[in-house]
């Protein structure tokens, strides 16, 4: 039976990425040893970092001075990592609280220094995305979280300022367009639109670097990790490639316009149904809804059984909502065809015959 | 042709382990769904730690109160992580240097507190360990690494202290038996006996965590991720699980015991030719010699280039010494079988005729 994937993460990636994924295990480029086994100091891993970072580049539209980092620990360390290289000592960030993943970036943010949350959706469990908040001229930068997994929110515009901009972009990078040069500091998980999980994209600019006056422990040096281009320890080489498979894919569909006009279309197939259909409802408020994970609960609870019987029959995996909303969230990144998202409206559909 | 793979990290895996992950990227647990796009709270993933944290325990019979960890950033991380979890505030810590990698692991260190190193091969290009040091019973705790890499030397007798001894065992874990009870903390980067790039394994006693006084950052904190069962964060699926298959592998041979002796008999092997043929000599002091990588030079530097080729043409590859010390390392990890190690002692013969 076909399987549809609707994980929140590590998530889908495109059945090509997959299938190369596994053959380059086997024999990477053709040369007799596994990709779990060359030196990542060898040519065949250099070649692939090197690709890796200027397909970020391209696709982005990265401007020159900024550096493309792929390194470990996933966003979670970036929590810690940003204020280390951002952070004046006895300094002070902005922070725009849109849900958990904001929380727990703020909370390791005050390890380092005073951290005033500008904004808040806290009010209402995070069903909306603040907007027409204050920024700050006198902090040292501003964080976002760009997209909400849990909640399905996600910033459609994102506020203009002049002090540094910092965004987790993990669940929404490389889904839509967006004007890289207007942030100074980009990082994304890579395990739901660019590769499994092991490895976490970095992108920054390298002039706000080297300004707090703090010793950084080096592997939370992003001018150290960009000065020994991402090699500054041992990369997760397995991540990386299969990071490398998914930006070429992307290349190969003709970049971020035309994914991103496909994500329009699979989620307004969704979201048309839930608001046509009575038996549910969306939980985000309409103008912040993300395009990546779409979250929805049943009008009447008690028809889940049914409809949970139906989603296992049709074979759809991964749609329970987080604990902390409840319901159903689908999540339909990049690599989700919009014959899954049908899939999933076929069954909403049955519920309301 | 054979290809012989001698690279010091990382480096080769048993071919049944390769072509498992492979096959697992295509199809997990024949679930119809690849191992990179599964959630880690998965039924299928929650097995997959449980086994890997449970065959550590077995294989290494660690006793009682350690906790089992499969983290991100590699040792290097640890690097820092070390004295964060440990180092009193103002406190101190003792190291002895036995290479690039200690050097390494005590420059972190030096950010949270005074560093006393005890002992240092330095003076000798740390082809030897040092032996018969003192070791301060009022510090926080004893860093040792455990086999240096680009030297060939290896720790063959731990020294006996009543403070915490904290080991880097990246490059020799899994390979002989030894006593875990007499260590309270130890790390190693799988990239060597365990598994690709891209997890780093700790084991680490409870009972000396939380005692410092420090603020830890979350990501740092091995109390945070014992209590969450090494699922803080998105853990690095598909090293774990690539970890997990060596790990079957072994326990499938016999154990520690047996990989052992497998070890002595290939390191034997290739020993017993440096020192018979005149054309080469070892690097690290005899009684030091590391049995995971073996150091050796020509005696002749003007026969590089012959035994250069005659290595190209027995598909042998990464036999490159370090550049800090110069001629040939030989990797020869649990995983090479002493076919190899004959193959390159058969062109080691050839020099010789």
């Amino acid at each position: 039976m076909k399987k549809h994937n609707f994980s929140a993460g590590p998530s889908i990636l495109n059945p090509e990425v997959i299938k190369k994924a596994s053959e380059a295990v086997l024999n990477i480029n053709n040369s007799g040893l596994s990709l779990l086994e060359i030196s990542h100091r060898s040519a065949d891993f250099v070649a692939i970092m090197d690709e890796a970072q200027n397909l970020v580049k391209e696709l982005l539209n990265v401007p020159e001075g900024y550096s493309v980092l792929f390194l470990q620990g996933g966003a979670s360390t970036q929590f810690l990592a940003v204020p280390q290289n951002l952070m004046k000592v006895d300094g002070e960030a902005a922070y725009v609280d849109t849900g958990a993943w904001s929380a727990k970036a703020l909370k390791e943010a005050k390890l380092f220094g005073d951290v005033e949350i500008i904004a808040s959706s806290k009010d209402k469990n995070h069903n909306y995305i603040p907007k027409g908040y204050t920024i700050p001229s006198d902090t040292s930068y501003l964080h976002l979280t760009s997209n909400n997994t849990i909640f399905g929110t996600q910033i459609k515009e994102f506020p203009s300022t002049d002090i540094p901009v910092v965004c987790d972009m993990s669940s929404d990078i490389f889904s839509r367009q967006f004007d890289l040069s207007q942030f100074d500091l980009i990082y994304a998980g890579a395990q739901k639109n660019l590769g499994p999980a092991g490895t976490v994209l970095v992108i920054v600019k390298d002039s706000i670097l080297g300004k707090t006056g703090r010793n950084i422990p080096s592997m939370l040096d992003y001018q150290i990790h960009a000065s020994k281009d991402s090699m500054f320890n041992t990369p997760p080489v397995f991540a990386i490639y299969t990071s490398l498979l998914t930006l070429r894919w992307l290349k190969g569909l003709g970049g971020i316009s035309v994914i991103e006009k496909m994500n329009e279309e699979k989620a307004a197939l969704l979201y048309n149904e839930i608001d046509a259909n009575p038996h549910f409802n969306g939980v985000a408020a309409k103008e912040d809804r993300s395009l990546m994970n779409v979250t929805f609960t049943l009008t009447d609870e008690s028809e889940k059984e049914t409809f949970d019987i139906l989603a296992k029959e049709a074979g759809l995996s991964g749609i329970n909502g987080h604990r902390s909303v409840g319901g159903y969230r689908a999540s339909i990144y990049n690599a989700m065809p919009i014959s899954s998202v049908q899939a999933l409206v076929d069954i909403m559909k049955k519920l309301n015959k």
